[in-house]
C-alpha cells in the first residue's frame, strides 16, 4: 500500500491476521473501530476482476456484522484509486455463452452495488488517485468522500457502448443536476477533484502530499464519535431511499445485461482494445 | 439565424427541404444524426406564440420517431434565445370567453411541456442569448444546456401574477435547493450564465464569440457516440421520474388556468403593458 | 433587538400591540403584510426553551390564518440567530420519568417542525449570526434564507449523542449531496455563511454592516409582489413533498426519543456540561 505507507495502522490482533489471509485482492485491517479496505492490485491500477468484486462484497458484509467496527473506509494501493471494471472480464467469452455470461455478470454487479446500498455504518472513500467507471458511480452511496487533488473521476460508458450503474442514473442527477450528470454519464467527460467537489460528489479535496496524513487524522476523529448516534443518523438519512436504490440498481443491471450482448457494445470494446493506446 | 451563420450545416437532402417547408416559426434541419431546431422569430425575440408552441411539439415528435436522428438541439435565431410566452397571446380576449381560452391555453402548455418530458433521445439546449419564462423552466428537462456568457435566465412569474410551469416547481428546487429556486420562481430574480452554471441549470458557459463554433464541435462529437448506449442511458436516468414529471406538469397547468382568470393576474399583465418600458 | 434596531418597523396598530403581549420569548410585529418574528432571549443566545418552542408554533399558526399577512420572517435578537435546543431542557430530569419526558419532548419537536412544513406563505429566515442545531436543520423548510457574513451553521448531533431533526435527514442530502450533508449531520462540521451558500442552504450572503438595511429592503419588495401568485407558487413547490416531510419528521422524532434515553446520549451531554468550556 504505497500511498498509505507509514500511516496505515499495522495489523496486530489475531482476527486481523485471519482477515488478511482471507482476501487475495484486498488489504483489510480492523483496528480501533476502523475497518479499512484497500484495493490491492496496483499493477493493474486496481481494476476490478471477478474475484475482487466477490471479495469486496465479503469484506463489506464482514464489516457490517462485526460489532467492533464503527466505520469502514475504502482506498486504493498505488497510484490509482481504481480503474473500474477489468475489461479483460470481457475477453475470451465463448459466443455461444454470451447470454449466460452477461446474466452472470449482471447478477454479480447487482450484488456488488447492493453491498454498498445496505452497508449500515458510515462508509468513507479515500480517493488516492484516478477513479474510473463503477468505482466512481458507487460514490453516491458513500457517506463521505475525501479526494486527493491528484484524483480524477471518469465514467466513459457511452464510449464503451454501455450504460450507467452503481445507482448513478439516480444519484448523479440528484447530486449535480442532469445537465452536469449527463456530461459525465452520457458524454464521457473526465472531471478533476475540484470539479467533483463542486458537483457534490466529494466531501473535500486534500493536497496529495498530505492526503494520507490528513485523512488518517479525520478517520481517527470520526471513529471516536458516539457510534450509535452515527449509525442511527446514517440509517435515518439512507433508509427512506433504500427501496428506490435497490430498484434502480436492478434496472441498471437489467439494461447493462442487454448492452453487453449488443453489437454496439462489442464494437466499442473491440475498438477500445484495438486502439494503440487503449486509453479512456 | 444570425448567431449560427456559417457553422450551421446547410440543408442538403430532400427530407430536410420538406421539413423546412413544414415549419413557419422554426428553422429545422436534420443532418448527420443531429435534428436542429431554431426558434425563428428574431424580430419578436423568439417569443412563443400559439403557432410556435404547436410547431415545437410537432418538431420534437418528428425527431422522436425519425430513426436517423441521434440527438436534437434547440437554439434561437438572432440575439435572444427566447423571450418566453408571447404576452400578446393574452390580448384581445373576449371577457365572456376567458375561461374557455384559459383552459385551451393550459392544454396547449401541458402538451408542450409533455413533448420535452417524453423526448427519448439526448436533447441539448444552445442558449445563445437571454432566456425568459417557459424557455427557462423547461431547461430542467434537457439533457445538456450550453450557454453563451451573454445568456441570462429570467422567470418573472409573480411579477406577472402567474406561477411556475415547465416542471420547474419540481426541477428547480432539486437543481439548486428551494432557497435559490424561489429567488427565481417567486421573487423574479434574473440570473447570469455563470449563476445558472453554479445552480446546475447549465452544463457549461462558453464565451459568446466562440459559442457557435464550440457548440457545433460538441454536437459533432456527441452525435458520433454510440447512439443506443446514449438513448438507453437517457431513458434510465429519466424514466423513473417520468410519471412524477407528468403529474407536476398537469398540476402546474391547472394552477395557471386559475391564475390566468384571476383579477391579480389581469392587473399585473395590464400594469406590464401600460408601463412605459414594458421591460421585465 | 440590537441588530435590527432602527430598521425594524415599530408596532403601531392595536393588533400588533396585542400580539406583542401574547409572546414572552419572541418579539412579533405585523406591519404592511410582513409578519416578523424575532427570537428574543439574547442573554441565552436565543436558545430554544420549551416556552419558546410553543410560542413559535403559535406565532406561525397566527401568521398562517391572518389574511393581512403576505410573508413571514424569522430572525434573532442580539449576536446569535439561535443557539439551538436549550440543553438545560435536559437538566433536572427525574430518572424515573425519563421515558415520559423523552416522549413529551419528541411530541413538542414534531409539532414544532410541522409548523414549518405546513406554513402556507413565503417564509424567510434572516440569519443575523451563528445558528446551531434545530435552528439550522429547519432552514431546508424555509423559502428564502438571507445570511449575514457573520453567520455560522453548526449541527453537532453526534457530538451530543443525538441524531438529525428538522427534516434535515431528508433536506440536507438533497441540498448538498450526502457527502457534504454527512460532514455536518454526522461529523459535526461547522460551516461559514459562504459555505452554506455554496451548499444551497442560503439564498445569499450579505455583509454584516448592511445586513439589517439590505434585508429590510428585500422584505419590503417581496411583500409588495402579487400575494396570491406567491402563495400558489409556494404551495406548488412544496405540496408534493409535504406528506414525505411529515413522515420524515415523525421518523426523526421517533429516533431522537430513543437517543435521549440512551446511555450514549446521557454520557455525551454530561461530558458536554462537565467540560470547562462547554463549547460546541
Amino acid at each position: 500500500v504505497d500511498s498509505l505507507a507509514g500511516t496505515e495502522p499495522q495489523p496486530s490482533t489475531d482476527s486481523q491476521s485471519r482477515a488478511d489471509n482471507k482476501y487475495k485482492t484486498l488489504l483489510v485491517t480492523n483496528t480501533a473501530g476502523v475497518f479499512s479496505i484497500t484495493l490491492n492490485r496496483p499493477a493493474k491500477k486496481n481494476a476490478l476482476n471477478i474475484q475482487m468484486y466477490e471479495e469486496l462484497i465479503a469484506a463489506l458484509k464482514e464489516a457490517s456484522v462485526d460489532n467492533s467496527v464503527v466505520i469502514a473506509t475504502l482506498t486504493g494501493a498505488g497510484d490509482y484509486f481504481c480503474s473500474g471494471n477489468d475489461l479483460s472480464n470481457f475477453m475470451n467469452i465463448d459466443p455461444k455463452n454470451i447470454e449466460a455470461m452477461a446474466v452472470k455478470a449482471g447478477d454479480l454487479l447487482e450484488r456488488f452495488v447492493s453491498a454498498f446500498i445496505d452497508f449500515p455504518k458510515p462508509l468513507i472513500a479515500l480517493i488516492n488517485g484516478p477513479a474510473v467507471g463503477v468505482s466512481v458511480t458507487v460514490l453516491g452511496l458513500f457517506d463521505a468522500v475525501y479526494a486527493s487533488d491528484r484524483a480524477t473521476f471518469h465514467t466513459p460508458f457511452s464510449q464503451l457502448g454501455q450504460s450507467p450503474e452503481g445507482c448513478s442514473s439516480y444519484t448523479f442527477p440528484r447530486l449535480m443536476g442532469p445537465a452536469k450528470a449527463n456530461e459525465m454519464l452520457l458524454f464521457n467527460k473526465k472531471i478533476s477533484a475540484a470539479e467533483a467537489f463542486s458537483r457534490n460528489l466529494v466531501t473535500s479535496v486534500i493536497p496529495d502530499d498530505v492526503f494520507a496524513k490528513e485523512t488518517q487524522a479525520k478517520i481517527d476523529t470520526i471513529s471516536k464519535l458516539p457510534r450509535e448516534s452515527m449509525s442511527y443518523s446514517k440509517v435515518l438519512i439512507r433508509n427512506a431511499e433504500k427501496a428506490t436504490l435497490h430498484s434502480v440498481n436492478k434496472e441498471e443491471c437489467r439494461v447493462l445485461i442487454g448492452r453487453w450482448q449488443s453489437q454496439e457494445c462489442m464494437n466499442a470494446i473491440m475498438s477500445f482494445f484495438s486502439s494503440k493506446t487503449a486509453k479512456l
